[in-house]
């Protein structure tokens, strides 16, 4: 297995070898170095999908605290085995990876769900705040390690498009999503809110990226992209079978440190240190679970 | 020949059929079909560059205005064929496609250039600034139609790291750059003022995002990625193997009009606007020049 620390976005110099921190601060690799394991968190493989497409499996992490009723569609659907042999037949360079099924034919009998573009925070709902301003969201962070955005004044969450969010599809209708599902390949941020973003790619991603290039086909003989050839529950797939990973949590002290670590590069490469870091280029730690 | 209109990100819609704007404004898509010739600026062929891979064409913009140093260098490096047979051996999912003489055979005698993270603004400096706020430069906006941060305290200005920036890579010190180079597979903004970006792909940018990812080599015998067939001056090129691009000018009212309806996308399809666009989420429209 290829080790997927930072995975979302990779903090490596342009150079092998790292420079020493300045003034005694903490580089990002030393704090994840110094993390302990009640730092991370195993993914629930309740709340896990694995989209197995023939290059390879791509994971998602699905949201346990928003969007939950989307969460509960899209797993039934992969328990039905709704996506086995479907395609991703919509993917555009530098928007999204869409998939599903172009041609309706399974679709048609699911009933649409309502929309959650935000949902009102839920009891215990933490929040890891970023202090650093953001043009979209009143308040943005993390919840469940995943991005998110937070209004205090509506009390009201959610996930947002950064690269990897995992999102359900519309018509021009809010309440008009059921079966399609696309994911982000740079952050669109402008449907935050406007979409339901259930998950977030957290291995993979490199696959999704290189999907074949396609537009929705206009008959059914034409082309209909490279091939989804099964959606699972990661629960439902045997254990020795799964890809075991672990993520960061985002409501432990080691994370906030992790964003200051990234806020203001301690590396001596660095000449210019921004004080601010973009929600979206925080990459999220995410490792296989330790054979410990 | 692919249609390139907003290859830099697109904005469709998740259905096919756009929906009405709002209040009688204008879309972008309005905004462009609109647009009169004076608009666009066809892409100078002594300021492209074509990075020909197996997989296809890929094309940079050079920055005419800022880093001259470094655009001089490149293209000095590709008459003399020097990147013709070398590959992309450092490619990082969600980070940077890494190019170049990773052996250092053919780079060990070209002398390292000074830093150009940043330029005292030129003569005729045309910034285009967005009003909206962002975290990392003073005032953002574009320069050539390519994003670039300005500091008006110190009247510097810098190309940023948006997806499909290109700069050069450089070993610790700053005064070390010379051959190798990167793009950049998503927005790495804490790279800005700390790398020399001097240009940007802006056709292929989905071959770059397909490159076999893979760490550089630790010995000559190991996986050195994808190749570079040739990197050329699209002025060397015959004429009529040219991909003759024009760029939405970013001088222009035009420009303007469409970031606005970027910012707050009057289609029907959103429900919500957030009155804000993030730089590296603006798409820069390229179409082919038209036969006219």
């Amino acid at each position: 297995m290829k080790t997927p620390i930072a995975l979302l976005g990779s903090a490596l110099l342009m150079t092998a070898a790292a420079a020493a921190p300045l003034e005694g601060k903490l580089s990002s690799a030393d704090i994840i170095a110094a993390t302990t394991a009640d730092d991370w968190r195993a993914l629930d493989p309740e709340n896990t999908l694995y989209i197995e497409l023939e290059q390879g499996r791509v994971v998602v992490a699905l949201s346990p605290s928003l969007a939950q009723n989307h969460v509960a569609n899209f797993k039934k659907l992969a328990r039905a085995k709704f996506y086995d042999g479907l395609s991703f037949y919509r993917v555009i360079d530098g928007f999204v990876a869409q998939g599903g099924d172009l041609l309706e034919i399974r679709a048609k009998d699911i009933a649409p769900l309502a929309a959650e573009f935000d949902t009102a925070a839920p009891e215990g709902f933490a929040f890891h705040r970023l202090k650093d301003k953001d043009g979209y969201a009143r308040q943005s962070g993390f919840v469940d390690s995943l991005p998110a955005g937070y209004d205090p004044k509506t009390k009201r969450a959610w996930h947002i498009h950064c690269t990897g969010a995992v999102a359900a599809a519309r018509g021009d209708e809010p309440d008009t999503a059921s079966t399609e599902f696309y994911v982000s390949l740079q952050p669109t941020r402008y449907l935050d809110r406007n979409m339901s973003v259930f998950g977030r790619v957290v291995f993979g991603m490199e696959l999704v990226q290189a999907l074949r290039r396609v537009a929705p086909a206009e008959s059914p003989d034409g082309d209909l992209g490279d091939k989804i050839v099964s959606v699972r529950v990661a629960a439902d797939v045997p254990e020795a079978e799964r890809t075991n990973l672990e993520i960061l949590r985002s409501d432990r002290p080691a994370f906030e440190a992790y964003a200051e670590a990234r806020r203001n590069r301690p590396e001596a490469f660095f000449v210019y240190r921004p004080d601010y870091i973009d929600l979206c280029q925080l990459s999220v730690p995410v490792r296989p679970v330790s054979a410990e």
